[in-house]
């Protein structure tokens, strides 16, 4: 199944705010175990592609390089760029892209987030090796999630016709990419067959910075030159030196709008079980239900140890982190998540606004918390 | 002030699981601090009764003599009976009525419960020097709270003629001490003028130990027994010998509501901010409100140090006992209760219930935590 030529990114950044207090500027969501699977989101990742790439390179905060590289100590030691300060993902993904192009001439590159979830890993695997065909022929190549409800919490791919490209049977060419929709227009796109878009995509080293280069030909100098630096003696010194002047730009900004509008993109559908877990709420169906409930929403589903819960005539999601009894009396699709000092009440309905709390900590200078 | 030949007594027994986890069958509800006072509410029911009465004896639990001792300084070491096992509140208040009438012949009695607030105490001893004004005169005087609403919690007291009694102008006749009655029996009783039974009640020694021997002759026997050893090398041998013999009954049903029937019951009425304090929605009006609402419900009330807690749009009790920070969004009449090894998170409407909590954690066989 292994691609050859075919080489993973996993950036691993962003905090997970509306995790808190789960999440913590020093235990950011990707080092989390979200799915009692007893390993964390990173781990899955890095243990999910490595039966299709030939190589992981993780991109990650040098706060974090270390305890990524605790847990993934099968990765080599020059898997995991270490960056000096966040600017964004078009900086992040290029430069392990330039450093893996150097490496690997002729690399096929893929960019997988740290923090997601796949329950369907034979299906993504499936996904990535037709994404990988398509790639080889020029696309930048994404794979579009089969939405299973109208979410407006994710961006949509609008597809276009059938690409015809050998060993990618169900590639067709992405006519936009659009923002988060309103649930009515939500409803839309899942009825007119438009994909959510997961940040997945799959591309030539070559192709991707080409693009690059056309559309931010500042940053392409900037991480090309640090990519050459990168495994010499002069890697501390270009990145002192260039890494504070590379534009903070997201990569879809960058580079994938650019090139969709210029026909350069192709999407493969495929329905893998994926969720960003971009809340507490979300973290439901990744649970198994301790009190099974005619649908989720009656359920309680718990995080950590079940013995550590009671619940009566409650459901809802519960975070066991501290060790402590949590009993729960009479509160519907509540929220609680203890930890060892501090604990959140909430409801699923409210749990985006996590990130509230955590500003508010912030402010009143709780910064031990956060 | 203080009433000459007037001598308190406060039963201090029950757990009081409605309150767990602050509470705990090692921590009974009377030795803790439920106003934020700073004071227990048996240190409190001490100290507003020590203006008025000549001496306090407080009727506890051998498990919680020592707690209540080190909790009352001041209280002479034989003042506390230690009673060796639960018997039931007639068994209690008269021992403790047959040892007081043995030390200060021609005493009369009052019995408080050791768990109760009483916001009024100016209020509550013109009451009491009402009722042992009355019950010098041979009556069984209890002191009947003026309802502020129509409560399902309380029994409640149906007056009758006005009394003629000097020094107890306000005091009338008891017709029947009636059970808790559903909402709209309730809302009837208020508006006939019934009093709220705090099992508050006055009377001399003498009344009180005659009203037992007629109905209860075997418990009178046994008590007067006991009381005889009580100040003397015997205390042990007759406890040992009597205590596990005697009826276990509420003195309401053994002394009161037969002595109400026969017409040897007055009532005080009074209003003096009394409440039990049966669960945690009735901590609300005890405590600040820190965040003010146009009325109770949309309030948040906390126990503890408020700066353990960040609530945003959200209202109910918090009690905060383990230092930990506990966050708080879009919770509405929310109740967390948070202690060093147990949480608890229900509604005001379900405080009640808590019992039913403590009762599943017994089957469950977490003893530890109850």
């Amino acid at each position: 199944m292994r691609q050859r030529g075919f080489h993973a990114i996993v950036p691993a950044g962003g905090a997970g705010t509306r995790l808190w207090p789960l999440s913590r500027s020093g235990q950011p969501k990707f080092l989390l175990d979200l799915t009692s699977s007893g390993r964390s989101l990173i781990q899955q990742t890095v243990e999910r592609l490595t039966p299709v790439a030939e190589s992981v390179t993780v991109v990650t905060g040098v706060a974090h390089a270390e305890a990524v590289i605790a847990q993934l100590p099968g990765l080599p030691a020059d898997a995991v760029l270490a960056e000096p300060s966040p600017r964004d993902s078009a900086a992040a993904i290029c430069l392990a892209t330039a450093v893996i192009a150097q490496r690997h001439p002729g690399a096929v590159i893929g960019s997988f987030a740290a923090d997601h979830v796949i329950r369907d890993v034979p299906a993504f695997h499936r996904a990535v090796v037709e994404a990988v065909a398509a790639a080889r022929e020029g696309e930048l190549v994404t794979i579009g999630i089969a939405p299973d409800h109208p979410s407006t919490a994710f961006g949509y791919i609008k597809p276009g016709e059938q690409l015809k490209v050998d060993g990618a049977p169900s590639a067709v060419r992405v006519d936009a990419f659009v923002e988060k929709p309103d649930a009515e227009t939500a409803a839309q796109y899942v009825s007119d067959g438009y994909r959510w878009n997961a940040g997945m995509f799959v591309a030539r080293a070559d192709v991707l910075l080409d693009l690059l280069a056309q559309n931010r030909p500042a940053l392409h100098k900037g991480v090309l030159e640090l990519a050459q630096a990168w495994d010499t003696a002069d890697r501390a010194e270009a990145l002192e030196r260039l890494w504070p002047t590379l534009e903070k730009v997201a990569i879809d900004y960058a580079v994938a709008e650019p090139a969709a509008a210029a026909g350069r993109v192709a999407v493969v559908p495929a329905g893998i079980g994926w969720d960003d877990i971009g809340d507490f709420s979300a973290l439901a169906p990744q649970l198994p239900d301790v009190q099974a409930g005619d649908e989720d929403r009656s359920a309680l589903h718990i995080l950590g140890d079940v013995d550590d819960v009671l619940a009566l005539d409650s459901s809802g999601v519960v975070v066991a982190r501290s060790g402590r009894k949590i009993t729960l009396l009479g509160v519907d699709d509540i929220v609680v998540v203890d930890t060892a000092d501090a604990i959140l009440v909430t409801t699923r309905d409210r749990a985006q606004e996590v990130k509230d709390v955590v500003a508010e900590l912030r402010k009143q200078g709780s910064t031990d918390l956060v």
